[in-house]
């Protein structure tokens, strides 16, 4: 045996070989993780990132991006099947019963813009000069990252400040027997025929989303929900809206209801659902979705260092995204608050400007309040600050003064069937500044962003009045309430 | 002769009999005087509101509602044109070849859209207690309002305050021979069929918004205008975006061209359209529509009270809307200024607060800054603040931080065809305050409301960055420019 071969033995069973060390360690490549490198290298940081999956995370791969995309094709197809009565293409019969979806083929376009995607976020950390490893990290004994790498081999290598950021993933139902027959949001994404008939368990936003893209692709959806409404997180005006006009356009809503038992055929593959111990059964499903939460993707060893984490098994940080290690970051979803991309992305660059940056960000951190977040369904949903029963329980409904409007957009003037909108503002004090907003109707999404703006600034009702409307639009609603 | 007799023959040739007294009379029915009317009879005032052809002026009757309407109907046209490559109803060829539109019957039921709101305007003025005369008015020597009715009887009227609100008009180019042949705006609702090859003529927004409607409904549309670029009063990103995306599309856009002579052919009624003095001739056109400007609708005997214009004929006002003659206020486009729809509305609520409402509005006016308004071209504009090189003048471009960006929105990914999308942020001073945004992308329209309230609250960059992205959207990309 050489001195070279004992000598590496050794090693091998002593302290591993540290392979490179840097300022900054990210583990994760999603929203935040990348966000906060890309800043971090900016500033001169020597930075790692270390992704065991696919580069861009959940809301790239299996999250916001693929859907949307579908929440796209399921739109445009309600906006075909409207066509005829704007007087176009009355040739061909563009009804409910025409409609056809190419499933296999779309698949393959969003697939490849997905692709895209994880190559832009590649070359744009690799521009930045973010150094990039793919495989699966966690804590050694000493605090050094090891990393699992495709191939099996373990790297090990050091850092001067580390970020958790490994977002989360969906969880299934695992006492309902038979549960394993369905999937979650992520095998949505890989589906590659489209179901005749499928079962989406789950009132909060993903549940309501893919009920949605379903039934306006021609699916015949059922939403199997624990209360009378969907959406429970956000205003009741939201819930009810939603919901009725879920009910109205035919998606199958069961209130009240669990699924108790999951059965599947051997030799058809289709599923039989039962819900509430037999009390109805839905026969002949080919998918079943759990949308009934999600919780943080750990397995990083951080026993071996001492993070600690909350009752949810989430990351414990303070408002700087401080664990309770020094020199451990986290944030995202992994830390749960507000799991959202664009608070993870600003998280993750706020954190870099405080460690990294220049002394004019030496406090940086991100403010949670006030964050706008939308549900893509049909139609959109949008949110801002508190609902009407938070807003009573702050500061008492005697100080409140709540605007609503409900009305038939102009594009639906010409249809049978419309859409609905609604939109409630709410305002607190006696300057009626507005601490929440919420919006359900075609377009909510990218209205909400400006007047999201607005009431960071700390909008009143007045402000909102002063702003001259915009004629012919839905917005303009929301700046002439009385 | 009865006493009586005698009695009427004298009033009848000396002074009128005044038919009723009002504390308010409000000439013209259109947006800014229904608005003004029903404000001020909300304080009690007794109103009486004179109209000749429509409830509803411009706005509804000719302008942006059915315009909208169209919009929306072309708008509609293009996204089926998508639906095949989104994987939709691709048993049937929705191609720009088999694009066909029913004009005869979606004009129907505009046109009813138009009756139902027009009700709506009646019934609102009524439930307010604004007295309705339908008929043409005019100032007398005495300075009372002379109304003409449709059945060309006389009646007249005294108010303590009378509003000119009598809208406006499209012109034609009376020194271009055959001009007669072709029609206005006016003209374009009006028309009963679908012309097959339609000139525009014109680069502001009313030519470019008919000329885009007309190719998205698949028309032969040509756009005639003086200049390189369209929509001339808008940010130079918003010229050269939406020309250069016409040109793209196949909007045949004649560019550094005047119409020189329009010839009509007695026997197929089509139209020869002369371009610069015949190098270039549009033949077999359809219709012809002008839409080179506007002017103040009036012949109302201002003489007899001295009433002052300027020298584009509109009645001069102060920013109070005082006319030179005290009691006689101007409002809405017979004044200029700012005409849109809602700037008439605000600035006639605004004067009736002032001169009937409470004490807190005795020095209510509009605030004619940083008013929002758009284009609903192919794809959307919308604008507010200075154009670059407004604010280039005003603060040196020293001063001035400009942020532009251009993107393929998401769902274009999908397609071939893309529509652009373009902002761009102009902000000046040490602080960024922001001072113009233009935008051209889909959906434009109702995202730049909230970015109003928010610049009219005096926003600046930081404020925009300060709220969190709405992710995916289009309008995040306005939050985290750089």
């Amino acid at each position: 045996m050489s001195i070279n071969k004992i000598t590496k033995n050794i090693i091998n069973t002593m302290a591993p070989i540290i392979k490179k060390h840097y300022d900054y360690i990210v583990i994760g490549g999603g929203s935040g993780g990348v966000a906060s490198s890309r800043r971090a290298a900016s500033y001169g940081a020597k930075t790692l990132i270390i992704e065991g999956k696919r580069l861009g995370g959940t809301c790239v791969n299996v999250g916001c991006v693929p859907k949307k995309v579908m929440w796209n094709a399921s739109d445009l197809a309600t906006r075909v099947l409207e066509a005829n009565e704007y007087g176009l293409f009355q040739q061909f019969p563009l009804t409910k019963e025409n409609l056809t979806f190419n499933w296999e083929q779309f698949k393959g376009k969003r697939d490849a813009y997905v692709k895209r995607l994880n190559g832009i976020y590649e070359r744009n950390l690799t521009k930045e000069g973010v150094d990039i490893v793919m495989g699966w990290a966690k804590f050694n004994k000493d605090g050094n990252i090891e990393v699992t790498n495709p191939d099996n081999t373990i790297d090990v290598y050091s850092g001067d400040k580390v970020l958790i950021a490994t977002g989360g993933q969906p969880i299934f139902p695992y006492n309902i027997p038979g549960y394993e027959h369905g999937i979650s949001s992520d095998g949505f994404f890989e589906l590659e025929k489209q179901p005749k008939k499928v079962v989406v368990v789950g009132a909060g936003y993903i549940g309501i989303e893919l009920a949605g893209v379903f039934h306006g692709l021609g699916t015949d959806a059922h939403l199997v929900i624990r209360g009378e409404t969907v959406l429970r997180k956000f205003d009741e005006s939201i819930q009810h809206t939603i919901t009725d006009h879920y009910v109205k356009e035919g998606i199958n809503v069961h209130k009240t209801s669990k699924v108790t038992k999951v059965i599947k055929d051997a030799t058809t593959k289709k599923l039989t659902v039962e819900i509430n111990d037999g009390a109805e059964i839905l026969e002949d499903v080919d998918t079943l979705i759990w949308t009934i939460g999600r919780r943080s993707l750990l397995g990083l060893g951080l026993d071996n260092v001492g993070v600690k984490l909350n009752d949810h098994e989430q990351v414990i940080v303070d408002e700087y995204q401080n664990s309770n290690v020094e020199n451990i970051y986290s944030l995202g979803d992994v830390v749960g608050n507000v799991e959202l991309t664009p608070v993870a992305i600003a998280a993750g660059r706020k954190l870099s400007n405080r460690l990294f940056g220049p002394e004019e960000f030496k406090n940086d951190k991100l403010d949670y309040t006030n964050v706008p977040s939308v549900v893509f369904s049909h139609p959109e949903a949008g949110s801002i600050g508190l609902t009407e029963s938070q807003a009573v329980t702050k500061y008492g409904a005697e100080n409140l003064k709540i605007y609503n409007t409900q009305f038939v957009g102009m594009y639906y003037a010409m249809l049978t069937e419309k859409s609905p909108i609604r939109y409630k503002l709410i305002c607190a004090g006696p300057d009626e500044k507005v601490v929440g907003l919420h919006l359900v109707g075609d377009d909510s999404a990218e209205m909400l962003q400006g007047f999201g703006v607005a009431i960071k600034m700390g909008a009143t009702k007045k402000d909102f009045d002063n702003c001259i409307a915009i004629h012919p639009t839905s917005a303009e609603e929301l700046v002439t309430l009385r």
